[in-house]
């Protein structure tokens, strides 16, 4: 079965992250979402993503804040996708995990989104965009999703608009 | 014919991302590089991302600089993948072009790497990862890129290590 | 009929960008006010600048935030000056704002204002400024507006004031 | 007789002014360019503002490296627009004249461009653009610009692209 | 007379200026306080600073936030020693303010203080510094202070110190 | 006797230092905590930390905001290592007590751990992990602790994971 | 005798402070300048400030890189009035010096002057301005500087300027 | 045998870390230097941390640059204190390295120095520090680096100082 897999570094990140997995669920993308930490659980981590992508794991989404090294720890593991969201955790709000996240070595890339819960929205449109070049209904989906973001956008003007 | 569109804001990013065409061609995987520009030539750089779009392009990846729109304009006009390079160009070195990548709206993705050379290989990487996805001949090409690189590793140690 | 014409990325971007229409107001200058996003929907835009730029739209105003591409956009679809307001969205608070909408190409100007409800105030003067170009009784209106501040100040100032 | 006044903090900052009135110059738009800094010679800064705002500026230009207060001093001192270039002068590289330039008080704007030759260049354009409001001659230039830098992109992607 | 003079550069950095002016009091240094604002009021800022300067003022404490052009507006219209504290106003939270006062160009000194509070009653006491320069009296209150410091130091340590 | 020593540059620190004392009391490692100011009490500040160092200090944990020169003090006064937290005080949240904190010129280290509450913790932990460089009893203690924190990703994992 | 003292934390900052002692010297106004460090001579920089005090120096002016604590140091160590030069030293080009410099707490001022050689100047400025205040001869000297200053803008402005 | 263990993220990190080394053997403690990453070799970086902990590794060491996850997995898997220094690697010169290095969520800490060459020495003197804990000869050259440390301050003032 072929699936996203969300790896999230702390529970804290959760409220966050779940509208991740209910981007995924509007559209219909089947998920696993675990907590698992680069640093307290090492080897659950490296452990999980090995068998995630045995057992069909297309893309990982990985969420932390901070020193954020799960991303990386993901991108380590696999040479499947792995996109990364930089949680606003912290005092510095996330302006540390973005650049522990995106500034990748040669050879080893994060796809990097926003910091919080654009991120977490947009890494799930991005598992997505990259599921549907293999299957047309999600790419039907998408296109969709675009019309009616278009549409909503025309509606909120509507509504406080002001044309001469 | 499934490839990788790469598009570049200005002739003068060619220098850094012919380094993610040439990372394309080492792994064989089929790309286009044009340079367009999200405010130089708007209408041009639509029209060729729909049109490469229905000719097979399965990523986008956008590189520019300063207040770098490319990618976000790309993401606005496919529901393919695009990833995102920001350029060290300018004044503050691709910090701007960072921002300017990254921190899409919910909705509209742009996977960005790191800035200017490790970024545009990075793209590269992430590409081939996702067509990897389809493409079990690539797959197996990526691990066997990694182990090189441990291997590479190791004989970088082993020029300079001191073992006790 | 000569007017300037308001773009917000999105409607949250409205109870700030109001007191630019406010101002607009005051100084009796016609204004028009739509959402429409430069990712979200991209053809409304162009087709708004288009259609803003024939009805006789003197300058335009773009405000968004994040990786903030409408005055870019905004910019690549018109001749006429664009103003940019880098809203106080999102984590990073309007920094990445201020330098997606700032840091344009060469040949792509963007007039930028301050971050938030200061800049979208001084959006509407700096178009007031521009159309009085053309118009003597706004000059005049503009003269006082600065003598009537200035005599603000020294109320303000009486209120709390300590002479030796 | 309208003209577009150029004012620069400091003789060091004339290479990079310059290329501001080349454009100036390339579309035929007369200015006046002179050194007068916010600090070192405040009364004469204020003289010549209130002098070419008499002679005929339309709008003015400053530029000023590091605490820029330049562009303030000129919106202090005239109705007139106000555009600001921060220079890439000193130990930071312009992101304190950036912030010196754009952040200012409501009702004090100065309309602020990319940090260097990007802005110096596009402030030309942005005061050529205003000036065009009541030139249509000038107009006609700015559209046959932009279709010319449109093909300069095609004919830069020519020699480089790579197309399947 | 000779006094400190404080000018603020909008009532609404009182809260935060009170203290300076409550720091000179303790210390029985006589003041002015004033609001007077480099854009708003420009001919004011200097009338007074001139007037000031001939009525006795040793030292000017300069305050505003944002794009702060007070302090060097102060130090371009005396030869006194001019103070400047960056305030914590808009979007920035005073980074602006900081760079905008400090980073003056070469013979144009301000002696700048920390953001907000600590720089508003610091600005009081480098102030103080330099009027105990020519009165004993005052250094010798000086000396007290630190005394008093160092003791409730020690006190605040007493309430919750650990030592075995 | 070995013991932690804890100097918080005031008390209003304490608050988010109490959890480096905590957490060294979970472990049983002895510790002392005082207030003590580079700046308002240095000759108290040097004086104590000769008489820790003779009683039996190992390890020194200072802790302060701002321009935060407290731990650089403790490690010109003592050849024992020194670490540093820098406090979230102030307008900019730590950034400056990171910098102020951490980039130490050679030959006078200060090893820094995060910003606020989760340096406080981790400064404890680099203090035990030394002390347990000469304690068997606290190096089991440590490696238990890791094990039980990795349990506790799973036991929060478990409360929330979607697993396929 | 009255005099300035000038102490450098490492002689690699004198190329850049020799400016200072030059500029103390074009006026007349006798100095000292020594080297001492706050970490690695911190009792010779204690025992020369109270000594250079105790011998009538009126004001410090201290220059430090990186986590520059020498300013505070003397802070700690006088009444006198300090003034801080933050140098450039280091990967963080003197970012970390100025908040090193300027970010001191309640009641400890340190009078900042901008990053590098414009600092060391206005650091030298802002010392004669205060010894000015005892010094008629100084304070008509300041004045004919500022004559001079102004009349070299004009000089420079004469050499390029386009006046229509 | 008791030694340090510096890991070398990459082999392009030599130069500056080759500085740690030699400190380390200017004072006689014995080290291990390899090189290994924490993306491009997991398997090896996690492999060599338990062998050397076993072999008598006392402090870690890790310097890596960008994304610098190399001295957090050495963290996660060890008891042992790890330090951490931040490469001048990459556009960001660091800051992205500092950020990924210091700010590790509670009970994962990582002493962290200077970035660069500061920060390579600076590792060297910490984890000697450490070391001397254990062992008095160690302690007497640390005493004796001090004094002549000051020593060198007193002889480099000498060459330049200018005392009245």
């Amino acid at each position: 079965m072929k699936f996203v897999s969300i790896v999230i570094g702390s529970k804290s990140d959760y409220a966050v992250m779940a509208e991740c997995a209910e981007t995924l669920k509007k559209f219909g993308v089947p998920y696993e979402l675990i907590v698992s930490s680069a640093h307290r659980s090492p080897e659950r981590t490296r452990t999980y993503i090995k068998e995630a992508e045995e057992k069909g794991a297309q893309v990982f989404i990985a969420a932390a804040g901070m020193a954020a090294h799960l991303a990386g720890t993901c991108a380590a593991n696999t040479t499947k996708p792995v996109l990364g969201v930089p949680m606003e955790a912290g005092v510095l709000k996330g302006e540390d995990a973005l650049l522990s996240t995106v500034m990748m070595l040669e050879g080893m890339p994060v796809g990097t989104l926003a910091i919080g819960k654009a991120g977490a929205v947009n890494a799930a449109y991005l598992a997505i965009q990259i599921m549907a070049l293999q299957d047309d209904e999600l790419r039907v989906k998408l296109q969709e999703d675009r019309i009616s973001k278009a549409k909503k956008v025309e509606l909120d003007s509507s509504e406080i608009e002001t044309i001469l």
